[in-house]
């Protein structure tokens, strides 16, 4: 890449409106009394419970600095789960315009869109830092909007959960032979791992989980990390909480836009939607790592057994993902064209981290 | 922490303005004709050479955000070093109010403010995830403020250059007697390592780097990492790349703004201002994180010879080092309540890490 080509790249998805058409926008917006401004209320529908800590929250503080910014121009009304649409309609009530803005985990709408799930959370995947390089600067958010882009849609990163957990057991993980005939609730490509492993996939939405975990309706949920996972109580309902989070080592959550109402925003009223989102994409990863760590120490303190999945079985885990993920990819023309750019783009940065982040923990001792 | 505690914490930073507040600006801005809206016209110093990749870029990046988001009404005209103020000058010019804003690295100017440098880069500290998750939700950014006031100046966290490397050497480094005596270009809290490893720090503007290396006035340098060593060819004057750099697991950048300046803004404006600063925190992060493992692939085919510091060297450069920023933190009374503050919650997020972060690159193998 020459440095002409590096310096003009940089700019893609903060700056990509060219200032002189945002000047133009300008002098039409500002050039009469405000009641002449063109004002816009927009509604933002969720997948999450009102005031639901961390990825609710980062909705919510979306919304309250597009309002801000604005000046009240953009004015943003966030709908929880289920007020206008339920958690997993979001994709669909943007597309159809319902709502022109949306926020949700691209794998949530994986059977409509099977690329979804590439730029969401990838099992022995990208951690955030990863996926926000190759969202960014290494062609995943072209591959994002040109697959979102026959519904309607322009995607935007808006936050990240980070390292997740292996999830709430009350069975001991001892061997790959444990995972058989267990009841687990753990959505996406892990869930698909689950399955292969001999376990039943049992998907529900957060407020069934704690009920289904304590009368043993499952044996084993995967959720969010400490954090949300305290906030549901799941340490009352089950015996060993496993680390690390191999089916989900980051998880990325989108803005979905109206491309239609998109159009209609003037440039600098774009530009505030797109700083809005990414400037909460990093806040929240923030407040993850923050809060993570601070419920993971309550757990403990509570007595919660913490444990490590065996080598052997994340091993096995492992193998059966590589497996799944290449499968997913292939069902569909779309998400193969996305995985086979990112695989490749992801071992890169993965041989690159082995000598420099990786290499960065071990020796802090 | 309550929940509503939490809840009210997520918005710290983001949306730390009322919304109501931000109303009544606006009506007063956008009650008469273009003419009268109040246009603010600032400038922004920096440390770095025009078009300078990395951080550079991205302190363009943020004048083009706040201009394009406002409409014009906030316009950053950004100054490339020496061309209003020299490169370490930057806090100075804020400071006394020669230029509204700035862009540089904190410990550029622990001269004046020796607790800089804790909000910037640690030896053997925090990636740039912990480094910002302790700033924007483990109290980094209130003691961060706190210690800038008396200077006049806010400062905003405004991009990261994640993991360094350890940087160019002529001379091979097979135990820790090779340090003594090397010359070498290495800033802040890694120099007095470097000094009391019994090397000499020399230091120099990045223009002349490459000459007094090729000549051998220096036997080695530390610069950034792969992406901007490469932009000046420190290749082509050393014969090894040490990794990793131990000396800056990330280095954070920072916007400063004259507190006085700050104050005339309107709300949406400072909100602007804010998200900018924090979406190309992020954004910077990203492209850093993809050029380097770019800029290495390159290196690597150019035939770099590029090694790991022995294990031995690496454990006595962290002890020295720990000597090193206590013995810094107790020169300074704001200082060391920084360093009491961050020690401790660097640990908490060191001993999670090892569980989760840390063993996310363990288990993908």
């Amino acid at each position: 890449m020459k440095r002409r080509d590096i310096i003009a790249a940089a700019g893609v998805g903060l700056a990509a409106t060219a200032l002189v058409g945002c000047k133009e926008k300008d002098q039409s917006v500002a050039g009469g009394p405000a009641a002449e401004q063109q004002k816009f209320n927009w509604k933002m529908v969720t997948s999450w419970p009102k005031n639901f800590p961390g990825v609710g929250v980062g909705a919510e503080n979306f919304a309250r600095l597009v309002t801000e910014m604005s000046g009240g121009r953009l004015t943003v009304k966030v709908y929880a789960a289920g007020e206008l649409v339920p958690a997993l309609e979001v994709f669909d009530a943007v597309s159809r315009g319902t709502a022109e803005l949306g926020h949700g985990a691209p794998y949530y709408w994986k059977g409509k869109v099977p690329a979804a799930q590439f730029f969401c959370a990838l099992p022995f995947g990208p951690n955030a830092a990863e996926m926000n390089a190759w969202l960014h600067h290494g062609g995943g958010i072209q591959l994002w909007e040109e697959a979102y882009k026959p519904f309607g849609i322009l995607p935007l990163a808006c936050g990240n959960t980070g390292v997740q957990t292996a999830g709430w057991f009350n069975k001991e993980i001892k061997s790959v032979n444990d995972f058989r005939g267990l009841k687990m609730r753990t959505p996406g490509l892990g869930g698909e791992v689950l399955t292969k492993m001999g376990g039943t996939v049992v998907n529900m939405p957060a407020g069934e989980i704690f009920t289904a975990l304590q009368t043993g309706a499952i044996d084993a949920t995967e959720w969010i990390g400490p954090y949300n996972d305290l906030a549901l109580g799941l340490h009352k309902a089950a015996k060993y909480y496993y680390t690390p989070g191999w089916q989900e080592p980051s998880v990325q959550f989108e803005l979905d836009i109206n491309l239609k109402a998109w159009e209609t925003l003037p440039a600098d009223l774009q530009a505030i939607v797109r700083a809005a989102a990414r400037a909460v994409n990093g806040d929240m990863l923030d407040d993850y790592n923050a809060r993570n760590m601070e419920a993971m120490e309550q757990l403990k303190s509570e007595g919660v057994d913490v444990r490590r999945l065996p080598d052997d079985v994340l091993a096995r885990l492992k193998e059966v993902a590589g497996e799944v993920v290449e499968s997913s990819a292939n069902a569909d023309p779309v998400a193969k064209k996305v995985w086979e750019q990112q695989k490749a783009y992801l071992k890169r940065l993965y041989d690159y981290a082995e000598s420099n982040e990786k290499d960065i923990y071990t020796i802090r001792g």
